[in-house]
């Protein structure tokens, strides 16, 4: 460096470009969920079947105190911790996997059936955190592959482009993922030197396809995982949002050989603004250890540990319901049946059979698919908020380009019956300018 | 599928092998900071030189609850939000970008002279995620890299195994990085076909080394960076911590032509336990907007967006404050300087010229570092802590096995003087065992 420098004017730097940025900022199915965030944001005082947020109604800040005060009690009473150790808990840096991990352990005993040790979890920055780090752990190179239903949220695609993991599509039906597609989509990649990894799966209410998987179905899929030597990435943020009727078990609390790697989210069942999520990853592995102590050190390098005040509020709402999650949210869940009912009758009442216009009919969830007898793009969408004032989102999103053209996602979940009647009125309107007469 | 896939039995799944998984999870310098972790948590009892963790002797648990309140009461009294709105803001997902951008603006302004706009400004899951998230950025392909002073913060060169980003080392002395080893660096780099992209680079008080570059020294490196057509990422966690003699500005708020990428955390100033850091990225991008709407997007992908819980008592304690953490960390600030005048003192004490043992004076931080005539590696760090009851960190573990073989890393943020004069004693005994005769 030659002392002239010292004299030199400052250089404004010229811009970046996105070509010498990662490639997942271009990628094409996640720069249209920009313009569709863009699209929605324009016409805030449209009815929106778009916003995928969970209902809103019941939330309290006193409850945020209450919750905290219960977890700090719990360390204290329970766990016989002084006050210099909870604050500790509270404040500084705590263990890379979790301080509500026990709490976390009864929760998925009670209401998932599931059995696991408090070791095998791994508190994660939301859900989004934990198909991050399986993502980045299972993609050693480029032939690195993993399998995921058509249509898949958004969320996971995502996070497979950040970590660069090459995701192979699956058809799925209204009953969910079908074991023999997935085999024939294993099968497909490791004839084009591939190697799938795992398979990722929603059996309870898909986001968008709002499938749910029948046991046998579960079963089958198991078996297949088993005879296809892959993991299952089982995602379960919705099953207490179910229609009452009961519902079949999670794929990992039928899980005998160890392939079913779960996941998930205190987001639509406590709040999203906590962000905790989890994984449970208690496959051995050889060198010693579980799966999740790797998810852990990748951790260590993402976000070192999580928030331990979020976790402590979340482990306060646990104690208060008995670590039931379905009793804690059990007030959505009606808001949320409530809603479905009044969408699916709407829809009914406004669409007779012929009319070209169909819909599934999910049994929970937060969102129902409509097929329509026109392109459902955001020129469409731009339409349907500018001129009718009603917001959607269109699922060919949710299919990396490969389908969904004619339909559209409606979500129920922060609506009034009135709001959604309302919707209803003026999605009705633009479907009929729109159908070819 | 066939049908007797059903009856077939279970097969427990081979156990994973970390060859089949990413290659981070074994890397040397990764994987040596795990052995360190389980030695140092072995010796429970000894006097602890190795923990990076802040004072803790100010937290108070009622205070979250101050903050949280404080926070709502300025959303509803400030910025005129109704409950429904708090409500919002505290529960529901919220923008990428983050909700307390205004006060983090105003405390760059008061403690560090920078000017950012709130929308140039992206709220992390701890400065971390920042890492993370601008190696990603920047991680175009395998040609791309980081420059970095060696010895570098364990969390940088983590950040950079986890998304791949090939960290090339410049060598930093007591007064910091030089500019012309940094052109030095660059160059070379080049001249084997690589793209360099960015220096990371820690002003004040780094860790470990403990350097603070003067002001003509980062004035030089600004020049520098301008000439190399580089980026400065400015990590600072520990300005806070000086001397009271005064410091230099920081390099953001001399950068006039767009060098300086910001990051920030609250983990020293505030608490890791809220796991709340930053970065400031106003450099524009040729296709719209700037470099920390492409970092959002990414955000958007790796964690969605930052606990707003956790944003919200970091936002009231910077409230109560007037937003300034130089205000609010002015007691720990004086623990540490009182920590590091006792810790200097006993060195001189202990070690009197000629006895073969030499140590830097760092202005501030949390750490010093002392050369000793013998290898400070695992197996002296074992006998220390088991012989002696005294615990530090080899500083090799900072260096990617290029030096630092003969150093040791002494933190003394978590002691009281007593523990540092007891904890000195037990190091005198242990080096004067160790040293040769």
């Amino acid at each position: 460096m030659t002392a002239g420098l010292l004299e030199a004017p400052g250089l404004a730097a010229a811009p970046l470009t996105t070509a010498d940025l990662h490639a997942s900022l271009t990628d094409p199915a996640l720069t249209s969920m920009t313009l569709l965030n863009e699209i929605t944001g324009n016409y805030p005082q449209a009815v929106s079947f778009a916003a995928g947020r969970p209902y809103e109604g019941h939330y309290d800040t006193e409850a945020l105190h209450h919750h905290l005060r219960r977890f700090t009690r719990h360390l204290e009473q329970d766990l016989g911790h002084s006050e210099e150790q909870v604050r500790r808990t509270l404040f500084q840096y705590g263990p890379t996997k979790g301080v509500i991990n026990d709490l976390l352990v009864r929760q998925l005993h009670t209401d998932e059936h599931i059995t696991a040790d408090p070791e095998a979890v791994l508190v994660t920055t939301g859900c989004q955190e934990a198909m991050v780090l399986l993502l980045r752990a299972l993609r050693r190179d480029a032939r690195d592959t993993v399998l995921a239903a058509a249509p898949t949220y958004v969320g996971f695609t995502g996070a497979a482009r950040l970590t660069e993991m090459t995701v192979r599509q699956v058809p799925e039906g209204p009953g969910g993922l079908d074991a023999a597609d997935l085999a024939r989509a294993v099968r497909a990649a490791r004839a084009e030197g591939l190697r799938p990894r795992a398979c990722y799966v929603v059996p309870d209410f898909s986001n968008p396809g709002g499938a749910r998987m029948s046991e046998a179905d579960r079963r089958r899929l198991l078996h297949a995982a088993d005879e296809l030597d892959i993991l299952l990435i089982e995602d379960n943020p919705y099953s207490m949002f179910h229609d009452g009727q009961g519902r079949p078990p999670t794929l990992k609390s039928m899980d005998r050989s160890g392939r079913v790697v779960y996941i998930g989210s205190f987001a639509k069942t406590a709040f999203p603004g906590a962000r905790i999520g989890y994984v449970v990853a208690d496959q051995p592995v050889a060198e010693g250890g579980l799966l999740v102590d790797q998810l852990a050190k990748l951790k260590s390098m993402l976000t070192l540990n999580t928030s331990a005040l979020a976790q402590a509020v979340i482990g306060g709402l646990l104690l208060e319901h008995g670590c039931s999650m379905e009793r804690a949210c059990a007030r959505e869940a009606a808001v949320y049946r409530t809603n479905l009912n009044v969408l699916l009758d709407g829809l009914a009442t406004r669409f007779p059979p012929g009319s070209g216009v169909t819909w599934n009919t999910p049994a929970g969830g937060l969102f129902a698919v409509l097929s329509v007898p026109f392109t459902a793009d955001e020129a469409a969408l731009e339409e349907s908020a500018g001129r009718f004032g009603v917001l959607w989102t269109p699922m060919y999103h949710f299919y990396a380009g490969t389908g969904g053209l004619t339909q559209l996602r409606l979500s129920y979940s922060v609506l009034t019956p009135d709001e959604i009647t309302t919707g209803l009125d003026r999605l009705a309107a633009f479907v009929a300018a729109r159908t070819p007469r």
